[in-house]
């Protein structure tokens, strides 16, 4: 990458400290030389899970978003516990939200979901192979687990059921690679 | 949906009110008669396009990303300005950032990026018929345009190049539904 379009900062300061984010407000020097202000939340690293069943069926989990107040339909997610790895955060996240272990959990990529403002990055993995086995749930997280047959897909989609960017960035990638089972058209 | 799963706002405090994006801390009543903290980001609307060639290629942008601090290859996107239809907004968006006023833009999908902390919706279309058309970008951005063939896109996705959540988003309702051109496999 050129050095010549980075934006470098020039001061910083921490407006807020939360519970899942921060905010920060950075005044930057622009590559022109001009400078500028950029809001900037800060996101711990979350992970995505895409669970796949043996017969190409896919876990989803339906809940109640406060901050777009409405039902979503989403992969498994959730943030990392402190120095946790993604991939113990991955198969605890599937326990708790769906009640499955994963036998195979394969890395398939980390994204940003909201690159524009916001440092969270998603670490995705592709769950298969699945046994049932339940932790206990986040206690204000209020979820139900939903089972979709890759030929449901396209229909969630133009319903708009399904309108999470990290689910349908899943799915790209589902499409792309596959499990080995039937995937969706 | 059920108004039981629902959380019900008790309380409201705006910490931050900025430039592209608000802060606001609630206390909410969850299902089981708890209280919760909900930190919101508040975003304006924004528009992604996916731009389609009559050949198949898609034009994408690459730009510095200071939130988290890489250069980004995304689809073409942008925030509403003030009560800005959507539609205008993608027109706009594109004659800016790829330089093509598009003869037919079909919208596809209205997405959440965030929707944990974050209440912006995207718009998202499909935009083909593309003819030259420039607008004057906005002045603190600084953007290429990248050219790329349908059969590129699997290996943009494996190396890593294609992670911003919106873009695989849209790659993924562009597989699903085509544009009369070749796709991605």
């Amino acid at each position: 990458m050129s050095e010549g379009v980075r934006e470098k900062p020039l001061a910083s300061r921490t407006l807020y400290t939360g519970r899942i984010l921060n905010l920060r407000v950075d005044e930057v020097e622009l590559p022109s030389g001009r400078s500028a202000i950029r809001e900037v939340v800060e996101h711990a690293p979350a992970v995505g899970i895409l669970p796949v069943l043996e017969d190409g069926s896919i876990l989803l989990v339906r809940q109640f978003r406060y901050a777009v107040g409405e039902m979503m339909l989403e992969i498994p997610a959730g943030l990392l516990e402190g120095d946790e790895p993604p991939e113990d955060a991955a198969r605890r996240e599937l326990q708790e939200e769906i009640g499955y272990y994963p036998g195979r959990l394969r890395k398939i990529s980390a994204i940003y979901n909201s690159p524009g403002f916001c440092t969270e990055l998603m670490h995705l993995y592709l769950a298969t192979e699945l046994r049932p086995s339940k932790l206990q749930e986040d206690e204000d997280e209020f979820i139900s687990v939903v089972r979709v047959k890759p030929e449901e897909i396209p229909l969630l989609l133009t319903s708009g059921e399904l309108r999470d960017a990290k689910t349908l960035a899943a799915l790209s990638w589902w499409r792309a690679i596959g499990t080995g089972q039937a995937t969706w058209d």
